[in-house]
């Protein structure tokens, strides 16, 4: 977090240096951070980077933004059961920025380091000629050899998914289009919760031990559910069988569904819901989903693991449904 | 580097699985990346963005574009002393990116990933509303404890400054003002010079073990030779004393000196040098010349460390000038 401008030093004193608690950071003073990994403990490494009316909108709180930033960051390194260590923050800051705007994106930053453990270590601030930008690059310890992959899961292994799927994809699409609520008799407070599931994902990092202890392979849940699936299945070079009618839903996506399956679709498969997908095997699935139920991490068995080539197959009621019979999905 | 779009995998498989040779990408398939750090090493990590018409210019042959975001990371890691270890890369793709235009970055991005011994490990691709950005997370290795760091020069140490200074300013000034080359009675073959000073820096990665064993403190000079002595001095709480008759010039330079003093000042605190300034006890500094000539580094006593709270004073024939006293002094 080196200034290259005067403006850049006060922007790292006022707003940054405060979130910069790891001695590593050197107190954002330096070129650069310095970590010692955990003995006994490889780092985890991810990036995703966030860009103003693209993966937010500009109009959003500053303090969502930030939390958004670092939560599908941390949602990474929880499906590979890493434990935060820290992260890297680039900004590329719009001309019209205001300190108030700043110090609530800060807030936002602050609020999520207490609440997850861990720190700003360094990075680097410029001006956007576009819209805001944050680019995190997220770090995590797992113990040596440990991570968990998208490339283990076996044949026989049981699929799981944490939490509801859908909901950010039907909030989205409230932001877009007002009226889709309504059309589909959601309730104000139906829409109020979709609307903050799109804004603030969960990171479900109280389950990366236990993904660590029990599970062959896992992921997050970013692209859509059966598009990850897809990717889980072809990362192991298994196929996957995918129980349409066991798939979570909240209570606001059940009611979309009554009303059309298509838009249930478009919600089930759009993404955004940083939940996550693991393929434990049939002899630790009952440990498993107790000691989820004891971290509070709502867990659901949606399928199973069979030999193959990467392919998925969605049922419903019990019948192989396939994708192109499934009439007018698509995304929104 | 996780597609959230169909493009991008894409874009992963044909453009930047090549460039992930280390297994800890895991051939960029998974959410993350996973990095065993050396036995006894602490990692280093920084962060430079760069941005289209901030950094570099979009015109800028994209090999060059390439370049300049990983060494400029190159050099951070340089000035600590770290051996490189991987990065990771956030690209923020404008609209009208084309499949040479990307061949050109990710050969550039090849051809340096060999020059210094690192690979990409991940990262993230998102399209831009702006012009095209490049978010780099360089990660390097120090032995446990021993990164270099601005703070610790001592009283008594000497000054030091790699290669040669103001060139990379001069280079940007004559982008923009054709004529000022000319004005200065420069040779084509000195613009070329420090044309390609601008576009291309050459991080001093040769001289980071000698750091390791000899310096008290080091940083490379991004924001100006001056400006940069002020961080260090201030960093470490002690005074610098620069003697300004001895910054290391290039002939193209010594010619603007000739014309202009002021124009002078502003290349040798123009920034952009990515050399290294460095503290070195009285006791080490004929050993750490030597072995700097040894390894090709070229190496300039340009000043000293004394007791104090972080004031630089510049000198010229041995009499110390005021900041205010350099006449038009201002950056261009």
């Amino acid at each position: 977090m080196v200034a290259d401008r005067p403006g850049e030093f006060d922007l790292i004193r006022e707003f940054f240096a405060p979130l910069a608690k790891d001695p590593g950071s050197l107190g954002l003073t330096d070129d650069a951070a310095v970590l010692t990994v955990r003995a006994g403990h490889d780092l985890v490494l991810t990036k995703d980077m966030l860009a103003a009316d693209i993966h937010f909108f500009s109009q959003d709180p500053p303090e969502a933004i930030a939390a958004k930033a670092l939560r599908v960051n941390l949602s990474d390194l929880a499906a590979k059961g890493a434990k935060p260590r820290g992260y890297m923050m680039g900004l590329a800051l719009p001309s019209d920025w205001s300190p108030d705007w700043l110090e609530g994106f800060c807030a936002g930053l602050a609020d999520d380091q207490k609440a997850y453990g861990f720190d700003l270590l360094g990075g680097d601030t410029i001006r956007s000629f576009g819209g805001l930008l944050v680019s995190i690059t997220a770090l995590g310890e797992v113990p040596c050899g440990k991570a968990v992959r998208r490339s283990g899961a076996q044949p026989g292994d049981l699929l799981f998914v944490t939490g509801t799927i859908g909901d950010a994809a039907a909030g989205l699409q409230l932001r877009f289009d007002p009226a889709f609520g309504q059309d589909r008799t959601l309730s104000a407070a139906d829409e109020q919760y979709l609307r903050d599931r799109y804004l603030l994902p969960r990171p479900r990092t109280t389950l990366a031990p236990l993904l660590l202890e029990y599970a062959n392979a896992a992921m997050d849940i970013s692209d859509g559910l059966i598009a990850d699936c897809g990717h889980l299945a072809s990362a192991s070079e298994v196929d996957i069988v995918l129980d349409l009618d066991k798939v979570p839903v909240s209570h606001a996506i059940a009611k979309i569904n009554a009303n059309s399956q298509d838009d249930f679709l478009r919600c089930v498969d759009g993404g955004d819901d940083y939940e996550i997908l693991t393929c434990v095997s049939e002899a630790n699935a009952e440990q498993f989903s107790k000691h989820a139920t004891a971290v509070g991490c709502p867990l659901t068995l949606i399928g199973r693991v069979d030999q193959g080539t990467g392919i998925v197959t969605v049922t419903k009621k019990g019948t192989p449904i396939h994708m192109d019979e499934l009439g007018g999905f698509r995304h929104f």
